[in-house]
């Protein structure tokens, strides 16, 4: 472990250098015209997985490569699967960027650019340690496989596909994936809990095309205000989630876990702060951190409808529509909420325009048992590398192929966050800790020696 | 009466050729590029006046110039001033026209053109009638003043100024306009009344930045949910507004008016066919054309906040904007429903958001009395040219000079429409029918004989 320890301080430098490359790849999935730049994050990542000593590839899909990359020489030892993805997120609004979100950036000790955090620099400390490890040592003390997606910001569309095909190749006993956060500064915390979710599109269609306002006003129904009217049907006044059936499969939270979240330290006051806005707001009845992790939501993500542009423009817009995803808690089925979304909007759809829904992607909750050995062996691995024992935390963001792992391949999926939740993911100004980035790579370097004990 | 007939029969070619010249000219005043073209329509009015018997001037203004005529030589006659505009709405989507918008072309009897009917045809009538007069009896019955802007199309910044500055220079007894349209082909109309308007746009503001709705949904105020919510109280389920007070100054619409409306030929099967819906939608109790003429409204005409790009992207937005124009009839005062709309969103927030408002412009409606000499004398002298007595109707639009006429001036205006509502304006293929271009100078020309009895 010295000479992997010795490595890691020798190379530091050099793999800053190295995320900084892979950060300047404009690899936004969700955007067709940076199709090119997705392929070029993908051929990145498996050189990297060449260098550190693994076989590696890609693997065309319908839409954007898979990069698989495996070492599979410790006879005996468990197999652990690092999941992560290279793409990343749109960076609008773009004019919100301190300096350009694909000029990485490093201010403060901090680099600052799309995908710094997520997830181009967190799954990169996998690669590294593994570098570590078999250019200092020659071998692992585990199996490991990688199954690093480009699809990840856009519903991974084609991995489940991929790992359906391919249950044999990335078969394992434990998955790893570090595409969560610490719960604070120098407070590293395992997640064993993930909301669900589901995501769909509404629009409401009136006129053939913009109307005069004084003309026909008046006359017929205007699809931006049928819009407001429906979307107000989604919540009640303490915003409560009125589709129906909404609630019923929610597990309740167990007094014991109510109590280890309420001793988890929360700065309200810094929270609000940091966000920007005065007062917390949600279902009532719930702290802030029941409500962020272990409740379910309802958001509207987009809306728009007619004119946009400065100044008035008096029209009856043709259409309307409203981006929504709902983020779920164990038990709720998000195919069968999505349904009773559907129907709720239907039912609830004002007279005089017609509705088209299309639903994204959908998928559980979970909940993971904290006490197997596996989260004995992250817990270990990280107190080694940060100096302190993580604490427990759960998510409320949505990682839906951690569900395909426990279903498709029967594992437990370790969620192994080294940034911060302040680090602006899918917002301006994203960035990742150095210190968070060396950390977390030294943290993996040991989670492979204590997973081969 | 029989010399200006006689002309106008000997010289109704040349009308045509003059008016096909005119409508070469792209006066398009909302684009800076054709600015030079904008003047030379100028120019081109100012000499028609001229060669018409008229003294003509260019005003210069901070945009485009204002064409000024006058004839004064009707001792103890009364003076009409006609107000119209020689610039036109931009020509895009060029593509769409069947032949180029600035090379007129005569189909079916109707000449294409953009501005043939919105409004160089139409205002045309009228330099057309008054040369008819002086060129065959050699003087008019009535004074006239020819006001002809250049910037109609682009909110007429600088005509209140040029107004409010030379109330003497236009001071008249009646204000005549040709910018509206016959009922149908064959049904000329005297349009008696204008909607008005008020505008506005109101922000609900959230988190300083858009937030991760994994991360952070369900702790804070979503900005487009609320927005929604705050929209959705705007109207009751029929479409009724709920802003208070917003109804107490409407006059109602007297049963003689109402039985007059419901007397003109609608086929609600074809307007809705045209519009591209299915049923039309508004306030219970009131027809389509009373919703459309004669009742308030409030429309939101563009609404937009957090993602609008294609596909999901899971944020709860920082903001969300509405912008919305509320349509009025008399009595309302646009300034103070402005006032009570702002004050009815500021005490319908949500919590959790703030709210930024902004008022834009509003403008009085108008109904004129429809027993007037000067109303008279527009239905007599139509029904000569037409041989069809015009029909009364009103208009949903706004026209806010009419207002200014009326509060600056004192006086009425005749809106007396040539054209046809299907006649494409704003739209690509404008067109103007040469043969409600002949009547409407023959028209025009029996006005001023019916003004100056």
């Amino acid at each position: 472990m010295q000479q992997v320890e010795h490595f890691l301080d020798a190379n530091a430098d050099r793999f800053v250098d190295e995320l900084t490359e892979f950060l300047r790849i404009p690899s936004v999935s969700a955007d067709p015209a940076y199709a090119g730049d997705v392929r070029k994050a993908a051929e990145f990542t498996r050189d990297r997985l060449v260098d550190a000593g693994l076989t590696a590839e890609l693997i065309e899909t319908d839409g954007h490569p898979i990069v698989y990359g495996e070492w599979l020489q410790a006879a005996d030892a468990p197999t652990a699967m690092v999941y992560g993805h290279y793409d990343v997120q749109p960076a609008d609004p773009i004019d919100q960027w301190i300096s350009p979100p694909f000029e990485p950036t490093v201010r403060d000790g901090r680099i600052y650019a799309r995908g710094a955090t997520d997830d181009k620099g967190q799954m990169f400390t996998h690669v590294k340690s593994v570098e570590a490890w078999l250019k200092s040592v020659g071998k692992l003390p585990v199996n490991v496989k990688f199954v690093i997606e480009g699809e990840e910001e856009v519903g991974s569309g084609n991995l489940d596909v991929f790992l359906a095909n391919n249950k044999e190749k990335v078969a394992c006993d434990i998955a790893v994936v570090s595409d969560t956060s610490q719960y604070a500064p120098s407070m590293p915390a395992i997640t064993y809990g993930l909301r669900g979710i589901l995501a769909c599109e509404v629009t409401l269609n009136g006129p053939s095309q913009d109307l005069h306002s004084g003309m026909f006003g008046g006359s017929v129904a205007n699809p931006a205000n049928a819009l407001a009217r429906l979307m107000a049907t989604l919540h009640d006044e303490q915003g409560r989630v009125q589709i129906p059936g909404f609630y019923d499969g929610v597990v309740p939270l167990s007094e014991e876990e109510r109590k280890r979240l309420a001793n988890l330290p929360f700065d309200e006051a810094s929270y609000l702060k940091g966000l920007g806005v005065s007062a917390t707001f949600g279902e009532e009845g719930y702290t802030t951190l029941e409500r962020r992790w272990a409740r379910p939501t309802c958001d509207i993500n987009g809306i728009f409808g007619g004119y946009t542009g400065a100044g008035p423009k008096t029209i009856v817009p043709a259409s309307a529509t409203a981006k929504i995803s709902c983020r779920l808690v164990p038990n709720q089925d998000p195919h069968a909420l999505t349904e009773a979304l559907r129907k709720h909007l239907e039912s609830n759809c004002p007279t005089g325009v017609t509705m088209e829904f299309s639903a994204y992607h959908g998928g559980d909750a979970l909940v993971f048992a904290t006490d197997s050995p596996w989260m004995n062996a992250a817990a270990v691995a990280i107190e080694r590398s940060f100096g302190t024992a993580p604490v427990l935390i759960r998510e409320g963001g949505s990682i839906p192929v951690v569900t395909t792992f426990r279903d498709l391949l029967g594992v437990d999926t370790l969620l192994l966050g080294w940034g911060q939740d302040t680090d602006n993911l899918h917002s301006p100004n994203e960035r990742f800790s150095l210190d968070d980035f060396a950390k977390g790579i030294r943290a993996s370097a040991y989670l492979w020696d204590e997973l081969g004990r």
